[in-house]
């Protein structure tokens, strides 16, 4: 299933986008699509089941703003250079374990909004991934199937990165992955049953037009289900919350100089294959 | 005022200890003490109001669970190496600006709590931290005053950290500062009104009944309201966010070896002068 949220910012209602490509209200049938939803069996199969009868009310999406695919996201976990290309074009050692940085929840927005340059960047940077939203709770997990299986299912992420405050500011990257509006997400979130293989995904990222990035997460260092399993050595995963798994190589600190880093108007586009499209043009802060 | 929220974890009713040390009932008045609250001055009046009248009923605290003493936090962000005597035990020079990681909002625990060492670690430590509780969004601060203008109160937290997992794993500080329970914060929310300078408190903390950090706020090398002001240029900061201020020498990471890293049945007790006490008994995770 495609599950998706749309409306106002803070006030998006959930809905499915059906096989035929028809955008169907779920707010008869659940309250949101959530944490809760994701780990209640149950209430996933209702929606199945309201969909495969045809009974869910179409909506018009015209003019629709569609938010990020979970509300109430607990947290953004990041994997750092878990791509073999970017991690070469960056320059660095393919890291012997995952790199974990965090995003916080509030930094997501839906996957066609503003996406604002923090006030006084210099090297706003782009960055396509795939998502993983967590569907039951993983602790000390043994094995990447275990951690597969802790998949409720993916979505398209924009990791934007400020490379001045990510690594010439002192401290963690975290400082560069936190600005307001720094995370869209969606349009959708795919179940993890369309996704039988997240290791064999193309991701592409555009600039103003201009391919940027075009990889495949079968190039990933360490792969979805062993990701999961290594984080949840370190921290506790809840439903809702959402891994960030990388992103190929094509990133604007990779370029020569002058690297071509965002600024206020340029358009950037990107979609990971199966799990949809996103476009933002970028503001200022 | 000293807001607190007591009861069965995730099911905490809001409460009030009043100046002649009464534990008050406020769940009549407000949902919950949470980012809603702290934005809401006329709620926060009508508390005031009620507690000088005497009226709010008393509450019986034998046997009752302290939790953190705000809901639904949104993120915790943590400032690093910010005490000259922390700095100089780490080694490290102090920073040039302030060092910024996170910590997920769902590692925060009540004050008593168990807190539980992560599997097979080997360097659990303590930092006794003076945290800061956002009443007012903070976006892009000129400055310190208006950073103190942001702040709804403070509280007592303990930054738990494995050394471990934060530094000889590979990426950011997050992995070692993300395990769960890795954040008690409370017992109370003391209102700013009554912390007339927050660079004069005094903090302690005990291991086994032994003193091992004992600071004051007054060695902070960036203080309270620049590291508000400064944070907010990185990333915006809503009512209910959480910053970790920093802890003063006297860590178990900064002590010859064999370093004195916590264990399973160890005690952990520490205070902020004015702003309540904790006590921790650790556990295996």
């Amino acid at each position: 299933m495609k599950l998706l949220r749309v409306g106002t910012a803070g006030r998006e209602r959930p809905a499915l986008l059906d096989a035929g490509g028809t955008l169907r209200d779920l707010s008869g049938l659940v309250a949101d699509i959530d944490g809760a939803l994701l780990a209640d069996a149950a209430a996933l199969g209702r929606i199945r089941a309201a969909a495969g009868t045809g009974e869910l009310p179409a909506l018009d999406g015209t003019g629709l703003r569609i938010g990020p695919p979970v509300g109430r996201i607990g947290k953004v976990v990041c994997i750092g250079l878990n791509y073999h290309d970017h991690a070469r074009e960056t320059g660095a050692e393919p890291p012997a374990e995952p790199v974990i940085f965090l995003k916080a929840a509030d930094t997501v927005v839906g996957p066609h909004d503003t996406v604002l340059i923090p006030r006084g960047s210099v090297k706003t940077d782009w960055e396509v991934e795939l998502a993983v939203v967590i569907g039951r709770t993983a602790r000390y997990l043994e094995s990447a199937e275990e951690g597969l299986a802790r998949v409720a299912g993916y979505a398209v992420a924009h990791d934007v990165s400020e490379r001045e405050f990510q690594i010439e500011r002192g401290g963690t990257w975290d400082k560069g992955k936190n600005c307001e509006t720094f995370n869209p997400l969606g349009p959708w979130l795919v179940t993890a049953d369309e996704v039988p293989d997240p290791q064999g995904l193309s991701l592409r990222l555009w600039v103003n037009g201009e391919l940027q990035q075009d990889g495949t997460t079968a190039d990933q260092i360490f792969p979805v289900g062993e990701v999961v399993r290594y984080v949840s050595r370190f921290m506790t995963l809840y439903p809702g919350d959402v891994i960030n798994t990388g992103t190929p190589a094509g990133v604007a600190m990779g370029r020569a100089e002058p690297k071509p880093y965002l600024r206020a108007g340029d358009v950037v586009e990107l979609e990971v294959g199966g799990l949809g499209r996103q476009r933002q043009v970028f503001g200022g802060g």
